[in-house]
């Protein structure tokens, strides 16, 4: 087996309050490494509001979330962090020695001696569509990420694409595209299913979708999944319940289930730490959690007066990074000196 | 006697800390007047470090203390908050209604259902030349503001600036000008005392004062002032001890002390606060001192894990903010809608 990543703090998540952590633990010369359930940073930032001004960032009048999100990437640049995306942590356990260890589902292990979670409010995964049975075909005939389906999964196959998103609509559209086209590698057949005939996408969007459907190139049913068709190991078609009552059977080759995302704080509870109301109680000293070297800063903490602010999670690192350097070299916990006046950290930051 | 001025909240300071502590006030549509002893806002960000960069404001990663002050002032706008400057907070007494009344030096009178002590590091007032008895002179003879001595304590008097300062050599070479070039309401001579030969001013400066001093437009005595020479109520002498021991006589109409500015805490300690270290002690859900009512946000107070850094007053000022609104109006601490989505916040900004 690979021998682990050794790093002193692994931040989880890279959300504003996980980018701004690498900067406060950089400038204690602490080295980091980042993972994300998400393929990019920014958390909730880029996820809910990513093009929508946020007001409220001390000395920035109004900022999307995505400019907090470069902003930010630009501010820790200096400290060349490594970030691993699509890594949702599955398991973390400290050892006699203090460290921890901690595992990826995607493989990825790490040695390291402080851990700062700032996992927002849970990993943004897939919503999944519910029915009994259809994970086991997760990578087969069942994908999550309309840019991660194969072409053989597509190719002269029965296609049901599930979801009323942008994404999920855009999806099916650009599939239909390619059976009118008789485009090399197009299904053969292409059916949008979500329980209702209304869409969570834009108007341009929901005209396009609705102009396919009555030239006939796109099919469109309005129901419940209940259940599913198998043959052997493989889908070979869903149920579902309509509006009427009905019972309606379709022929899949291919699931894309494009629901849109939903946080889910994952394993926390097993991590043996004291939870309140499903967020993470920490001390407001240093920010550590029940968990000696365990530290969480931003939305998923919980402590008397918490405000789920993004400028609340930037004071959040700070502390927590002294907490960090204390836990990592006791007595290293003390006040940082000032960046504007510190020639140690001009040379870190190259200015 | 006029009435006073009646506020919501009373912000002592103008620095980062208190104009953020406007902002979040005013998305709770609370109103607020901010007083500080100094003629600008910007608290020690512009007198310390107004053209020096700071790195660790979060998504600014290079802002100079002037440019963060103006960038605060540009995000409070919406809320044309009254500022108060050249005020010296003098009285602070809570009434049996709860309410506080506040007094400045310089006679303004607040009538306020809550304060926020935002006061740095105290406020920075002008360093003193310590002579016993020399205080009485103040206004009439001793002066601490270059640009606020009247014309008549100049013209045709014996003027002695104090001071090593920028400011002292820059006002000695500048009366000096006029008398070389007896421009009206010259002085009749210009003295510039200070405990030695060193100046704290740029190389420029401090050459152009020793070129007068060799024109003999300038005169200069090294020496630690021992005491003053009064006739009735008028000052007319001050005696220094020079580096060899001697004492030097020097007849004096007018004093101008320009050496520097230093932060003092001033009445703190007899406002009933329970200090810690000369810093206020708060608790961190509301930030509250151990007066009801009285809040208190960065550099001035102390909690456990406190760090004196601008980012941490701007998430104490939000935390407060609830405080002051759960004060004023119980059960309405609650925290604050998101400023992205909030239409009711949208139409206070003006968005």
């Amino acid at each position: 087996m690979a021998s682990p990543i050794q790093t002193d703090a692994l931040i989880i998540g890279a959300g504003p309050a996980g980018l701004f952590q690498v900067f406060e633990l950089g400038l204690r010369e602490i080295s980091s490494h980042v993972v994300d359930a998400r393929p990019f940073a920014g958390g909730q930032c880029v996820e809910l509001y990513g093009d929508k001004p946020i007001y409220d960032i001390p000395a920035l009048p109004a900022c999307t979330g995505r400019e907090l999100t470069e902003r930010l990437l630009e501010q820790i640049r200096p400290f060349a962090t490594t970030f691993h995306f699509d890594q949702l942590v599955s398991h973390i356990a400290r050892g006699d020695d203090g460290r921890f260890d901690v595992r990826t589902r995607a493989g990825l292990h790490f040695d390291c001696g402080a851990i700062v979670l700032a996992a927002g409010v849970g990993a943004f995964v897939p919503r999944t569509l519910k029915v009994a049975g259809l994970d086991a075909f997760e990578g087969r005939q069942l994908f999550h990420h309309a840019d991660r389906v194969p072409a053989e999964a597509l190719e002269g196959k029965q296609v049901l694409v599930s979801g009323a998103t942008e994404q999920a609509l855009a999806f099916a559209a650009r599939l239909c595209d390619a059976v009118a086209r008789r485009a090399p590698g197009a299904p053969a057949r292409v059916t949008l299913i979500h329980r209702r005939d209304a869409f969570d996408a834009a108007d341009d969007t929901v005209a396009a979708f609705r102009t396919a459907c009555s030239a006939g190139a796109l099919h469109f049913v309005a129901g419940q999944p209940t259940g599913l068709q198998v043959d052997g190991d493989r889908l070979t078609g869903l149920t579902l319940l309509d509006a009427t009552g009905a019972t309606v059977s379709l022929p899949v080759d291919t699931v894309v289930v494009l629901q849109g995302l939903s946080p889910k704080l994952g394993p926390l509870a097993d991590w043996g730490l004291a939870l309140e109301r499903r967020q993470v109680q920490v001390e407001t000293a240093k920010f550590q959690t029940s968990v000696p070297g365990l530290f969480a800063i931003g939305d998923v903490v919980h402590y008397p007066g918490k405000q789920r602010l993004i400028l609340s999670a930037f004071h959040e690192a700070t502390l927590a990074a002294a907490g960090v350097a204390g836990h990592l070299i006791p007595g290293d916990d003390g006040p940082l000196e000032y960046t504007t006046s510190s020639p140690r950290i001009h040379k870190l930051l190259g200015v």
